[in-house]
């Protein structure tokens, strides 16, 4: 069976005037996140953010900020319109709604041009997609309000396609303990004094979710065989500093035939290694204040393959 | 609005006591394309072969084969299932159905694994994927049945993805005459001595078929906004002979941002120019007799652009 790992990802910041998204607590979310059809699994918090393993990805709650994630056949739009009964769109300083695109779309319930035209009916937006059709691309709705976002406001989000075959047999290795991951992952050379919160998934895939202060990192893996796919996503700043080299750490573990970067407020270009060359290039002002980078890059093919053969399991339901 | 190009093809071989696929006359062929949800606008004909341009597409008949190739939301296996009514499966010999995977699945009235499912129930088949689930791929299903192609059975499918724009400009003149889409496209220089049956399609949109003896060629192009897309195919010896260079004419016009090669029984390896690098390489010995390679190329992109802006009529319907 396929597993749509394709991301829905929404990121809300309300005005003061709403109050603290922390302090509507854990049961409003659990709420929220059920209205996008997938549930709470476990938490972790400090004094700055809460964070929500979810059975498809993940939530993380700060005082004036919500971003959740989801995947699978989630319906992540309507956990949006579900907040927004509660806090009301004139409370909201800036709302953006990105979905990747999908390999299995006619079994989403619903797609990306439904669930702007819905929007529409509440906020006024502007959507773009990032990305060619016929090659990786990702959708991106964003709210027509002027907004200034903070200067560490900063986001890469790195989506790795087709690990290598060592990657995948430890991925999909029987019973695998989170353990091994997390030191597959070298996770101690990178975010060694973060806390972590993570879950192995039935027969296979792995979650986690990791904060320190205003900081996170979560990471999504999919192994499957129809096509591995890994997301992670970070406002650490991995330009400068301590987290530089971040991106490279995880393609170096992973070695995906192909990977996207979107990366929001990261003036820096990546500079990739020999092994890929970059397909698509597109950088795009948005007029909520984000700059938004997107970059494809694909491993130049020797050796020859055979094709896929299709069984039963493979049937796209 | 957003055409899908992407093309759904059926090739069927039948044995002589099935008779001659071309005496069951135009009228036949018509009812089976209508089931297929497609029109025959247009045919011409010589000795060995009748073509037929569609509303989507195109339809070859010789004495003992034919080729469907259908895009847009047609239902392509349900005019392969009304053929096979008239001709049972116990005549037929060869049976090969691809399609390429589409952009808008959700649209589709069916998909792959729904047609092979209803396929199944009539004739035991194979299946493969040529190219991987998040790059380019086609989708194949042929009869298990041991078959042995006649020697000039080859066939090249060159599927061209975002044309340059010049070409786009010439493509999408408004009230485009087919003549000067045949001058743009240089037939002379490649298949002067080839009777041509085309159209412009309205507000654009150009197909041909082309036929000589045994052999045929036909292109359809959509030089949409949201992704140009050409399809070419021909069962030319692009090898070796007069027509070598055949697909490097076409790619020479059209300047694409990729291409897929897929190939039937040609065993040389096409030599890529320095503009492109090879991203996908399948082959795949089919037990029905036939060698399949697929590739596809994409060109290194050095320049950053902009995001593709979503107007309403984006909205994949």
């Amino acid at each position: 069976m396929f597993f749509e790992g394709s991301e829905k990802k929404i990121e809300v910041v309300v005005s003061p005037k709403a109050g603290s998204l922390r302090d509507l607590g854990k049961e409003f979310w659990s709420n929220i996140v059920k209205y996008g059809q997938a549930e709470i699994i476990s938490a972790i918090s400090n004094k700055h953010v809460d964070a929500y393993l979810l059975s498809e990805s993940s939530l993380f709650v700060w005082d004036n900020t919500f971003l959740m994630i989801t995947c699978g056949k989630t319906v992540l739009i309507d956990a949006a319109f579900a907040f927004m009964k509660k806090v009301k769109p004139n409370q909201i300083d800036s709302f953006i709604f990105q979905r990747k695109n999908e390999y299995f779309g006619h079994l989403q319930k619903s797609n990306f041009f439904d669930d702007v035209k819905k929007l529409n009916q509440v906020v006024d937006g502007v959507s773009y997609r990032f990305g060619e059709m016929d090659l990786h691309h990702n959708y991106l709705f964003h709210l027509c309000s002027p907004f200034k976002p903070q200067e560490e406001d900063k986001t890469v989000e790195l989506l790795m396609y087709h690990i290598d075959a060592d990657a995948t047999a430890i991925l999909r290795k029987k019973n695998q303990q989170k353990e091994s991951v997390r030191s597959f992952l070298k996770l101690d050379k990178i975010i060694a004094d973060f806390e972590i919160d993570d879950f192995v998934f039935d027969p296979f895939g792995y979650s986690l979710n990791a904060i320190r202060e205003n900081n996170y990192l979560t990471i999504h893996i999919t192994p499957q065989d129809e096509g591995s796919y890994i997301s992670l996503e970070t406002n650490l700043n991995v330009d400068v500093g301590k987290y530089r080299g971040l991106v490279e750490h995880f393609l170096n573990i992973f070695h995906p035939q192909s990977f996207d970067l979107i990366r929001f407020n990261i003036e820096d270009n990546f500079v990739s290694t020999d092994d890929y060359v970059c397909i698509q290039k597109n950088h795009q002002q948005l007029d909520c204040g984000y700059s938004v980078k997107f970059t494809q890059y694909v491993k130049e093919l020797k050796a020859e393959r055979k094709a896929t053969k299709i069984f039963g399991e493979n049937n796209g339901k």
